[in-house]
C-alpha cells in the first residue's frame, strides 16, 4: 500500500507540509497518491542513521550482502500486480516494458548478489615480506577494495525500476557496502515508495542495520541539494539531464571535502553510416532505425539522434525511407506533460535553426501527452557551425547530417561532444575508415557495429559512460558489475597481525577467493 | 648539459622574457642556470602537439611502450653525475639520497615498462554472443582499458625524481598511453630540464611521436593554471599542499568539460600508541620516532606529524625520551628558502596556540635553511576544540596529543580530516581496540602496524592517497602499478569485426595476456 511517505532508515515518516501528486500521462490526469516531501530534519536523520549503519555495514560479509540482495529481488517480485500498475499509472509506459524493466532489476541484483557471494570482486593483492632485502628489508603489503561510506542516489525519470530506488547505483552500492539514501524521483513517487518498501522488508529480514537504506521524497532540487551538500555523505549517483547532473557535480565539487559524482547525462549516440552499407540496404535500415529512434517514445538514454553519411543518391533515398517508415509508426505516450512539454519545445526550437529541414513529421492529430516522431536534415557544414544542432532532443526525434566528404565526415565526428555510444553501419568497408572509427572510440564509451545503440546488455564487458557530458567520470560504467567501483577505494594494510585482517587478506585464503599474491592470481593460501 | 629552455615536444624553446634561478639551500646561493618561463604561445604548441601525438600514441602496443619506458631508465642512469651534482645543487639534499630516489624512479619506470609489455593490465573482458537468447538475442561485447587522452603533470617540490619530470604520475600516463606534459617544478628546474632530455632522447630512440612528451618551465600559477583549463587537456597529476592541489582541483571541476585531477595532497599521519607498547619500549619507540620525524628533514608525505596516546606515566616518559632523542639528532637542510620560512612561520603560529606545549626545541644556533626539530604536547580536549592543531607543519615537527581515555582518542580519529596513513603500535593489545581500528580505517589509505608511515613501497598493494585532503579521490593510488588506472577508462565494442579489434580482444589471443571470458579467468583464444 502507497502511503505518500518517507523511509527514514526502517521507520516511515511524513513530518512535511509540502506535498505533491504523480501524474498518470496515458489519462491525462493526476494520480490520487499524496506525497509529503522530506524536511530537513528528516534528511539530517536519514544521513545520521546511514553514517551509524556504515559502521556495521562495512564489514558485513559477502555472502550475507547476497542474502540481502536477493531478499529485495524477491520482494520487488512480491509486489506483483500492485508494483506494475503503479509504474504504469505514473510513467504512461506498457506493462510490458514495466515487467521487462522489473525482469531487469531483479537480474540486476541477483548479478550483485552473485558478485559478492563469490568475493573475488575486492581484487585482493598481497606482496608478502622480505626481511633480508638490502638494503632496505620490504614490509608486508595487502590491499583490497573497502566502501567509500553513505551513497546518494537519484531515482530516473525514464526507469522507474532499473535505474531508480534498487536501480544499478543502489544495487552497486549496496553490493560494495555503503549505505544507500535514494531521493525519489517525483514523476513516480509510488512505484518508489513501493520498491523501497521491499528494499526495507529485505534488510529487516536479512537483519541489516536501520539506515542502510532511506528513501526520500522531493518535487523538486531542495531535497537532492540538501543531501549532496551533508557531510556524511561520500558519493553521488544521478541518472538524468546534463543540467541535472553538472549542477550536482558542481555542489559536490565545491564542497569542504569534495565527493565523487557519477552522473550519466544526456548522448545523441552518433550512427555513421557507410556507402556501400547504404547502397545495399537503404530500406532496411531505415526500417530497422525508425524503430529504435521510436523505441521507448525515444526516452532511452542511448536513443540514436544524430546521423552521418556522405551525401550521395542512397543516402537521400535512406532519408525518404526513414521519413515514411517513421510516421507509419503509431505515436505513444511520453513519461509526464513536463517531458512532452520539453520535446515539443526543442524541436520547433530545432526546426527553427536555419539550414535545418523537417523531412518526416506525424502530422495526425495525436491524443494528449503523445509525441510526433521528427525526422530532420541538415548540411554537414551547418552543422559544424551551429552548435544548438549538436544538442540532445530527448525523445522521439533524429538528425541526419548530411556530410560533403568523409573528410568532413572526420571533423564533425571530432567536435561532437562526448557520448554514450557511437554506431557504425558498414558493409566490408569499415577496414577503409580507420580514421572515422578512431574519432568516433575518442569521443564515446561504446562503439556498435552494424546494429542499433538502443538496449544495453546488462554483462561484465558493458560500458555505459562516456566522456563528459556523457558522464561525469569516464572512467567508470555505471551497468555491469564493474559499476561496483564507482563506490569503493583501495586500501593497504602494512605488516597487519593475520588474525586482525579481513578474511579476504588473510594468510588462509578462508573465502577461497582470487587474488594476486606476489605478482601470481591463484586461490590458493598463503603458506 | 642545462640550457634552460622549455621542450616543447622534441624541440627546444625559449620564447618568453620571464626568467629564473633556481637556489642552493646548502651554500645559501642562487645557482647560475638562468630558466626561462613558457609562454602562451608554448603552452599551446606543447598542448596541439601532445593532441596529435595522442592519435598515434594511444595505439602503440605494448611491447613498443616497454621499449620507451626502459629506454628513458637508461637515459636518466646515463646522466650519471650531472644529474645527481644539479639534484643536490637545487635540494640541499644528499647524494645518497639523490641516488636512491633515482633508483626508485627507475624501478618504477621499469615497473610500468614490465606491466604493459606483459599487457593484462588493461582487464580485458569479453562476453560472447548468444544469438538465440530468449526473449532477445545477446550481442557480443568486448571491453578493456584505454587512455583518457593527453595529462599535464605537475613536480613536487619535494621528490625532485620520483614524483616529478620522469616520476610515477609521468610512468603511469606514458605506460597508460596519454601524452604527458610537464609543469616543470621551480625548485630544480635543472634537474627537470636533464630528466627532460633523457626523455626526449628515449622517445626518439623508440620512435614515440613528437608532443609525447613536454617540459615546461614555470616559476608561479600561471603556466599551470593554462594547461589544467586548456580543453585538450583530459587528466591531471600533482603532489604537494593542499592550497595548491584544490586550486589546481576547482579549475577543473569549472571547466566546460570537467576533468579528473588526482591530488596527493598534505597529511600528518597520525600514530597511535597504544598502553601497553608505551610501557614495555617508551624508549626504543621514542628513538624509532625521533627518526622517522626527521628523516629527510621531515619532508616526506608521510611524515607522522600526529602522535595519540592515553595518559599515562608511560606516555610522560615516551615524551621526554622522544624530546631528548630527537635533538640529538643532527638538524639538516630544507629545500628552499621559502619552504623553510613556511616551517618557521607553522612552527611559530603552532606554538602559539593556547594549550600547546614546545617539550623539544633544537635550540642551538643554526646553519642558514636548516631546520629545527620541534616536538610538542597537547591535551585531548585542546586538540578537539581547535582545529589549526590538526594542520600539517611540513618538515621535522611532530604534536603528542595526551588523550584522557580512549573513547576521547575514538573522538579524536573520528574528527581527522583525511590521511594518507595511521600507525598502530600495540603489543598483544589491538585486538581490544577494533573501534579504533575502525575509526582509523575509515580516515586514511593505508594502516599500518608496529612500523613507521615514512617508506612507501612500490609495490601493487601499495595504496599512497586516502581521503580528501589526503588526496582529491580516494579511488586510485598515486603508488604502484595499479595507479596507472588514473588514466585510462574502460571501453566496450559491441560485435565488432575481428580483425577490427584491438589485440587484446581478438579471438585468437594474440598477445596470450590473461582475460575474463564469458566470467572466466583464462589466457586462451576463444573457439
Amino acid at each position: 500500500m502507497i502511503t505518500g511517505k518517507n523511509y527514514i532508515g526502517n521507520q516511515q515518516s511524513a513530518k512535511g507540509n509540502k506535498t505533491y501528486k504523480t501524474f498518470n500521462p496515458q489519462l491525462n490526469v493526476e494520480n490520487d497518491n499524496i506525497f509529503t516531501e522530506a524536511t530537513s530534519e528528516e534528511i539530517y536523520e536519514a544521513v545520521n542513521l546511514a553514517t551509524k549503519a556504515f559502521k556495521t555495514f562495512k564489514s558485513v560479509s559477502g555472502k550475507r550482502k547476497a542474502v540481502f540482495l536477493n531478499a529485495i529481488a524477491d520482494e520487488i517480485l512480491a509486489l506483483d500486480d500492485e508494483l506494475i500498475k503503479t509504474y504504469c499509472m505514473e510513467s504512461g509506459l506498457p506493462e510490458g516494458r514495466a515487467k521487462g524493466e522489473r525482469g531487469r532489476t531483479v537480474f540486476q541484483l541477483r548479478s550483485f548478489a552473485d558478485l559478492v557471494k563469490e568475493g573475488s570482486w575486492v581484487e585482493a593483492s598481497i606482496d608478502t615480506a622480505q626481511p633480508d632485502r638490502e638494503p632496505l628489508s620490504k614490509p608486508d603489503l595487502r590491499k583490497l577494495l573497502i566502501p567509500l561510506g553513505p551513497v546518494v542516489v537519484f531515482g530516473a525519470s525514464n526507469f522507474p525500476l532499473a535505474y531508480s530506488t534498487a536501480g544499478g547505483d543502489t544495487a552497486a552500492a549496496l553490493a560494495a557496502g555503503c549505505p544507500v539514501i535514494v531521493k525519489s524521483h517525483p514523476m513516480h513517487a509510488g512505484t518508489g515508495e513501493l520498491v523501497a518498501s521491499a528494499i526495507i522488508r529485505a534488510a529487516e529480514k536479512a537483519g541489516m542495520p536501520n539506515g542502510v537504506f532511506s528513501n526520500l521524497n522531493s518535487s523538486g532540487i531542495n531535497v537532492g541539494e540538501q543531501l549532496v551538500k551533508h557531510p556524511g555523505i561520500k558519493a553521488v549517483g544521478f541518472t538524468g539531464s546534463i543540467n541535472g547532473g553538472r549542477a550536482l557535480y558542481n555542489m559536490a565539487a565545491q564542497r569542504e571535502e569534495p565527493i565523487p559524482v557519477f552522473a550519466e547525462m544526456g548522448s545523441i549516440n552518433p550512427v555513421v553510416i557507410m556507402p556501400n552499407a547504404l547502397k545495399n540496404r537503404a530500406e532496411s535500415l531505415a526500417k530497422t532505425y525508425a524503430g529504435s529512434i521510436t523505441l521507448g517514445t525515444g526516452q532511452f538514454c542511448t536513443n540514436p539522434g544524430l546521423l552521418l553519411a556522405i551525401k550521395s543518391d542512397s543516402l537521400s533515398h535512406f532519408v525518404s525511407e526513414l521519413a515514411s517508415e517513421i510516421i507509419k509508426i503509431e505515436p505513444s505516450c511520453m513519461l509526464h506533460p513536463n517531458i512532452i512539454g520539453a520535446y515539443e519545445k526543442n524541436t520547433s526550437k530545432m526546426a527553427s535553426q536555419q539550414g535545418l529541414s523537417v523531412v518526416a513529421d506525424y502530422k495526425n492529430k495525436l491524443q494528449t501527452n503523445y509525441a510526433r516522431q521528427v525526422i530532420t536534415t541538415v548540411e554537414g557544414k551547418t552543422f559544424l557551425e551551429n552548435t544548438n544542432l549538436h544538442q540532445e532532443v530527448f525523445g522521439p526525434f533524429s538528425l541526419v547530417v548530411q556530410c560533403e566528404d568523409v573528410n568532413q565526415l572526420e571533423t564533425i565526428i571530432s567536435r561532437l561532444e562526448g557520448q554514450l555510444t557511437a554506431t557504425l553501419i558498414a558493409d566490408n568497408e569499415a577496414q577503409n575508415y580507420s580514421n572515422v572509427i578512431a574519432g568516433l572510440q575518442n569521443r564515446v564509451g561504446r562503439l556498435i557495429f552494424n546494429g542499433v545503440p538502443t538496449g544495453v546488455e546488462v554483462c561484465p564487458s558493458m560500458v555505459h559512460g562516456g566522456p563528459y557530458p556523457a558522464s561525469t567520470d569516464s572512467r567508470f560504467t555505471a551497468v555491469g558489475i564493474h559499476s561496483i567501483k564507482r563506490w569503493v577505494r583501495p586500501f593497504s594494510f602494512q605488516d597487519w597481525p593475520n588474525e586482525l585482517l579481513p578474511d579476504e587478506l588473510k594468510n588462509e585464503n578462508p573465502l577461497k577467493i582470487s587474488r594476486h599474491v606476489d605478482g601470481v592470481h591463484t586461490n590458493q593460501k598463503i603458506n
